[in-house]
């Protein structure tokens, strides 16, 4: 390989790019860099404004000689730091056999990885595309929608997607997530008459209302699980009055609920549930739901399956097929193609000394680099 | 009479002391100038610190020859006016047939008509004393309770007392309060354990408790009111949890509840019954009451007849016995002896444009008298 390129290196020369959601700029410098010697053609766009914005998307695409597609899917993006870091985050260190820095799991050390496995894999392969955002881990309205538009634009839709996200819970390769539930909240408000807790007659107490609605979706049970997910679970989490004198009646009384469902329901099936039972008791009620995502699944088959074997080679380890967990941007890659989640170990993400081990980032170039030989050499 | 007074003078006086609730000071002059010339010993005391005080506390007597102790209690503070009004809220303005001033009804009016009344009345009577506090429409920490320790040190202690709200409805007379509900605020404060929606097994939510717990509360009929009391009632006031965060399972929940109970039930046996049924969901969850004030009864008798027979005498209007309606100072007077309410009409009572009929000043006044004259002259 004349261009052979080191996980651990490029990990450190991503993490050293600060980058907090949402991420423009050197970050996507450093990738664009290792990319373009690579071969492939790097488009890079900004979208969006504040406070969501602005976004740096990069969509870079390396067309190969066979006829297979492959898409590695991944963001730049990083959660806040935090107080209390041992070093700084933005300053990678390798410490015993770890290297710390925000990022280095979640997940810049698997986009780094993949970098890797690509400049380990022969050119005569299929193509190879890297469809990476800034904006994965806040709003995510400006990233990996905005780059699917773009691919759309230009015609450009994988035939199966990888993403890096850190589904790895005790040793690299044991986790591979297929699917994720989908996820809606909804409010609720009941509106009532204000008046004086002496004088009810006067007055039409929206609490006890409420408190019949919620009691109502208490009850339902939405079914118990499938053969890929567990039972979809209702949440609540929050209700507000906002009613600060002791002998006012309140005029309304707010709550919200947080549903993660499996493939079993649908996010608009739920709201139009929760308005069903609000309206049994208030016909004024107002429902409103906000779905972050769908609930998918790519089912055991194909993609799942070399996944796995590229990692029981590497690992020697045999992957869960899961869909715990909450959403990430597959809820959207979903729609273009068969979509997996797999990257390293998830223990330190979002926490304080983030680290990847050193060793599995070799590992998990190499398991990369075995999914794509298995994916494209076909 | 020497010193005949003119209730709507006086009135008008005391309205041009502005006095919102705590107060202290120029009205309680106006009323020491009235009282001290008709024979009365007037003591004054300041009691209380900011916010709920300083509070002025009058306590006016006037010794007779009869055996007989009438009590009349009342407030000089008043509500703020609000912004609104047709003229100025303090300066006291008669246009067409009423008295405009904030006090007008509640109760500097009353007041006035009531040292009228004494003032027509023959100083050979038996006892007559003023009760009247600043703080009566605040806090009442500071105010009539104070009064009361006054007037035990004092040895004082009234056979019977009138208290000289605005209870009349729709014209002078139409109803007397002989009791009132008693009044209890509880709090529920039901604690779980934070997690985030996805993983609710790791988390313990407190909202679907509060709301079994308010569902309870819900389904409890307190009583079915009793020949003087309508049923107590339990209003939910304010729910609490703040969670702002969509995808965090919150890790408390905080209900409030007012209420309003008959002579069938105590404040603390209330708040017993709350804290039970809170427990027998949630061991863990906190119930915190604070009682207002305990429902009391002066039951049909002596006192009520003879404010009935003078309220028929002048007005040929046959009262209503009656116990609805908020709280008032009565609550506490009620230890010392039998107590009834007796006043302006209260359609304009903490309004914008408060006002009073110039006539009712004058007939309340004759009323007053003729309760005076039946209660001590016997
Ligand atoms: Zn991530
Ligand atoms: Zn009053």
């Amino acid at each position: 390989m004349t261009h052979a390129i080191d996980p651990v290196n490029l990990a450190r020369a991503l993490i050293a790019a600060p980058s907090i959601t949402p991420a423009t700029g050197a970050v996507f410098d450093v990738l664009e860099e290792a990319l373009v010697p690579l071969g492939f053609t790097v488009e890079r766009f900004i979208d969006g404004i504040e406070p969501d914005g602005p976004v740096e998307n990069l969509l870079a695409v390396r067309k190969g000689k066979g006829p297979r597609h492959f898409g590695f899917a991944g963001h730049l993006d990083v959660v806040p730091p935090g107080v209390g870091w041992t070093g700084d985050a933005f300053v990678p260190e390798v410490r015993g056999e770890l290297l710390y820095g925000r990022g280095a799991v979640d997940m810049k050390g698997a986009i780094a990885a993949f970098v890797a496995a690509v400049a380990a894999t022969p050119t005569e392969c299929g193509t190879v595309s890297l469809i990476i955002t800034g904006d994965e881990e806040g709003a995510a309205i400006f990233g990996t929608r905005a780059l699917m538009e773009h691919m759309d634009a230009r015609g450009i839709r994988p035939d199966m997607i990888v993403v890096g996200e850190p589904t790895s819970v005790n040793r690299l390769g044991d986790m591979v997530k297929i699917g994720r539930r989908g996820s809606v909240n909804i409010w609720i408000d009941v509106p009532g008459t204000q008046g004086h807790v002496a004088y009810p007659h006067l007055a039409d107490n929206p609490i006890p209302k409420l408190v019949k609605i919620l009691a109502a979706i208490d009850a339902v049970s939405l079914d118990a699980g499938t053969d890929w997910f567990q039972p979809s679970n209702i949440e609540f989490t929050d209700i507000e009055v906002g009613n600060g004198a002791t002998n006012v009646i309140p005029a309304s009384a707010r709550a919200r609920l947080s549903i993660r469902f499996n493939d079993r329901h649908s996010g608009a099936e739920l709201i139009a549930m929760v308005e069903r039972l609000a309206h049994d008791v208030e016909p004024r009620a107002k429902v409103m739901g906000k779905i972050s995502g769908e609930a998918f699944l790519t089912p055991p088959g194909e993609l799942s399956s070399l996944v796995a074997e590229a990692i029981h080679a590497e690992t020697d380890v045999v992957a869960e097929m899961s869909t715990s967990g909450g959403t990430s941007d597959a809820r959207f890659l979903h729609a273009l193609c068969p979509v997996v989640e797999f990257g390293l170990t998830n223990a330190t993400m979002h926490k304080l000394d983030e680290a990847v081990a050193v060793e599995d980032l070799h590992t998990l170039t190499a398991i990369y680099r075995g999914v794509l030989m298995r994916a494209l050499v076909d």
